[in-house]
């Protein structure tokens, strides 16, 4: 399995920092995703945009299209 | 199934929150989506635009490419 | 058929509202349609620029690419 | 034929508006097309940016996927 | 062969211009192009950017992704 | 091997600079890429935005799309 | 071959200016390339943003995706 790959699945029901192109971060639990999208799944997630809270959210769906870095 | 598919999957006839790059966000009940492209349909939406109500849509198609989260 | 193509099926000869990523909307009656791209006829559709008008036209093509939202 | 394609090879010779990404738009005749890209040659096409006139062109090619509109 | 391609081939060795996303824009004379990719290779060719002029290029290679019109 | 993939082969372990689009930039040690996507793992990563120092990650996958370049 | 590839191809070790959609642009002696992504290796490049010296480079893998011209 890639190391991209592998990294993910490792991360997998751990925090993860994910950032979208936006400006928009999720701290969060990896709660699943699919390959080759990389859509993720977030459980227990906090957004912030541009380091400022937003909200939090349960759940939450991010498109792999719009995510630039995943940090477990 | 994929995990991201899953949730949006068990979501069908609840409320969801879905983003856009541009933006926008839509609260409303999500009746639909198709695979691959994760074109949404939402049912009694409410749309805003950076936090500030626009209007209310009974129905609305979502181009999935355009899409960042989508939040059950 | 998928839900979202469905709705955009029998929004044929109706009313409906799209949107692109420019900020441009359109109001006119739903001519027709090409699958996978979702191009798009309008009739008798009014163009608005963030939400000011800008002129109407009897036919216009609208590429998919650039739709984010279509309301019946 | 789909009602997009049929609309478009209907304003063969005739003119058409075209309007790009960039808030530029194209005045002029249609020549010709390609499928699927749509690609298009206008002749005698006067471009303006923003609706100010920039100038006239005698034959041009605009690439499809910058066009967002046509309208015959 | 479509307008668009047969319309280009017969710009070769004559000079073009070819406005690009950016607002970069290139007169010079065309030397070659690829298919489906639409790369075009311009000699002789001077920059300019928003009308103002930036610099002479004896060759450039100018990729089809960024291009949106090109001119006879 | 083409070029591009053997000077990234040839550069694991090893302290790399990686650009993306946003003005993100990652100075750490490449610990694995996939193809054809070019995803990038990086360990023991610094991450600036236009050159501002923001954070230390202790291991980040970088998505290929928003990589705009590498360097050994 | 393409005339696009083949200028590609007769700049091998000699000095080239790459622009990318950024305003970054890098003078250096190109190294190696790919195809179809056309993804480039410069060796002692120069980079500029927005023509001011930013730094130098010994090896610089540039992505595609992101060039917008390459002249040599």
């Amino acid at each position: 399995m890639d190391k991209p790959l592998k990294i993910l699945h490792e991360s997998l029901n751990n925090r993860v920092i994910v950032g979208l192109r936006s400006g928009l971060e999720y701290h969060g639990i990896l709660d699943g995703y699919d390959v080759p999208h990389l859509n993720l799944v977030l459980k227990k997630a906090e957004e912030t945009l541009n380091k400022e809270p937003r909200r939090k959210l349960e759940t939450v769906i991010l498109r792999g299209d719009n995510i630039i870095y995943i940090s477990p």
